[in-house]
């Protein structure tokens, strides 16, 4: 295929991310989480490319929660400060990295975790403290035991991290008192832990908590349907798009995005246009009551879920109006 | 990474096919539908090298739901006899491959497909005709009059192709005669049509369909907790592996496979040893009350829906017991 010049030379289903929203969305972030104030969470988008915007915007230090998307961004030249904000047993890619200069951090919260961390040759560690979320992380009473248990097999504990996921959605009255107390428990685990760092929240609460001091958050480059009931500065700049393969006079249409280019667990995708009926495998079929879809028409779809739709695709293409103006490849996928 | 000898070396998450079920499943097919009865639907596994297990049981003509997949079955040596069963308003990568000595057919519906084909290089053509689902198909009634217009303009029409996807789940009481009915349908539009083709059918229609000279069916070959409710000869073959990852004393688990790693259209996947809480991004939280969970164990979920699954991994390891003993690429994946 030829490069594409306009919208309509993509091939579809097809991600699509409007350049002026997605600006706009880095810019408020870096407004109120300047330069390292934030750690961009690589999951959301899975892209190298994508993260490069972030480093012109002043961020350089970044999270991720695979062993391939820490290996990834380090050999894309983005390895100053790299967080694995999840627990592996194995870990030894990254040791590997260490050795060559990047640096790379882990998330612990076992003993398990600890031995992973030393046995792979990392040498940076956070204790990852539950703090409220049933995953993964560990009391906040076990957290200086294992520090010191980290300590005493070699490795630097650079502070704590927790998340407070379940308050991502909470209504805004609630959200400041919640985050609050949560935050309590991190910051109780950060005395016993020692270290500088105090890693936490993400879109939902990047506002709400003034405790952490750094905030993971991805989703806001992007968004999603689910992401923007919230009140925020955030605005989608994704889509998927679609061409409408058949239109059948009883009132519907069908596009040709379906199962296998969403992420469904927030449910169905959005049709800003009208209603979209059901998706299957590879279809979409929207409602058409009065015939306005034709055949060979374009829509563009918003995902309910960004991280689990973008790792659908091979890539991104960046729109500014109708021009398509880059392509990110969505090259940190899979395990 | 070396090739992994045992389940325990590989990567997680991971796609795991047990042979045994699988063989099973091809067999139990391949006796009721066997050879070209069957035209095996690609779109389930995405995978070349599955493919070519069935191409061993007999089947020798496939059918597919992108232009990547029928691209990629032919370069793989299975262009015998491929039907696109789905519209698509550029084949021109399908007419290339006809010229190459493949033998490619595509749906249509309409006028704008009709034309995509002739643009393209197509040379045959199914009328796909809708039969109850509200998705692709014209209406019976248009059948003969599409056929004529394909065939004015060059194109060899083979016969008609219609799905009674809304059928799959019925209840086995009520199935018979609903297939019937649908079938009724497409008998209509054959005889409007012409041509010795009447595909149609699925995992869950193929014994109760009679009518069709083929049937489209992929997900017998490994199954999903969804079509393992019908009462059929066929058993679930895949899981995805994961590894645990961290364990709450408060009476959880988390393994490192999550909404990246399944299909969730269909609701949460099944842990067939205990009980399920919530899937995340990279986690699946798992009820774990008497800490029979450790970190570092290994666990086996079923996916709720096999397509949309499979499409989000690389590769699937097949498995004998313990052993590995193959891996299957998932080359068919992507538009």
């Amino acid at each position: 295929m030829s490069d594409p010049a306009t919208i309509d030379d993509l091939p579809t289903p097809s991600l699509v991310v409007e350049r002026t929203v997605f600006d706009a969305n880095v810019a408020a972030m870096a407004a109120a989480r300047p330069g390292a104030e934030l750690r961009p969470h690589v999951k959301a988008f899975k892209s190298t490319a994508l993260v490069k915007e972030l480093a012109a915007a002043g961020h350089s230090n970044f999270c991720a929660a695979t062993v391939r998307e820490v290996e990834g961004m380090a050999k894309a030249g983005l390895g100053t400060d790299l967080l694995l904000a999840n627990q592996s047993l194995d870990v030894r890619r990254l040791g590997a990295l260490t050795d060559d200069g990047h640096r790379i951090t882990v998330a612990i919260d076992s003993a398990e975790t600890i031995a992973a961390a030393v046995y792979g040759g990392v040498t940076e560690v956070l204790v990852d403290v539950n703090v409220g979320m049933p995953r993964c992380g560990c009391s906040p009473d076990d957290a200086g035991r294992l520090a010191d248990a980290a300590r005493a097999v070699g490795l630097t504990v650079r502070g704590v991290m927790g998340y407070e996921g379940h308050l991502m959605m909470a209504s805004a009255d609630k959200k400041a008192g919640a985050v609050e107390a949560s935050m309590a428990e991190l910051l109780r685990a950060a005395e016993a832990v020692g270290g500088d760092v105090i890693s936490a929240g993400g879109t939902g609460t990047y506002a709400a908590n003034t405790w952490a001091t750094e905030i993971q958050a991805g989703s806001y480059c992007l968004l999603d349907t689910d992401y923007a009931k919230l009140d925020s500065p955030f605005e989608i700049a994704i889509t998927v798009l679609a061409t409408v393969i058949s239109v059948n006079a009883a009132g519907w249409a069908v596009a040709d995005a379906g199962l296998k280019a969403f992420g469904m667990d927030h449910g169905d995708p959005t049709w800003p246009d009208g209603d979209l009926f059901f998706c299957s495998d590879e279809h979409t079929t929207l409602v058409n009551p009065d015939g306005q879809l034709r055949v060979g028409d374009r829509v563009r779809m918003q995902p309910g879920h960004l991280d689990p739709t973008i790792a659908r695709h091979e890539q991104m293409w960046v729109v500014d109006g109708e021009s398509v103006i880059d392509r990110w490849a969505v090259d940190l996928r899979h395990w």
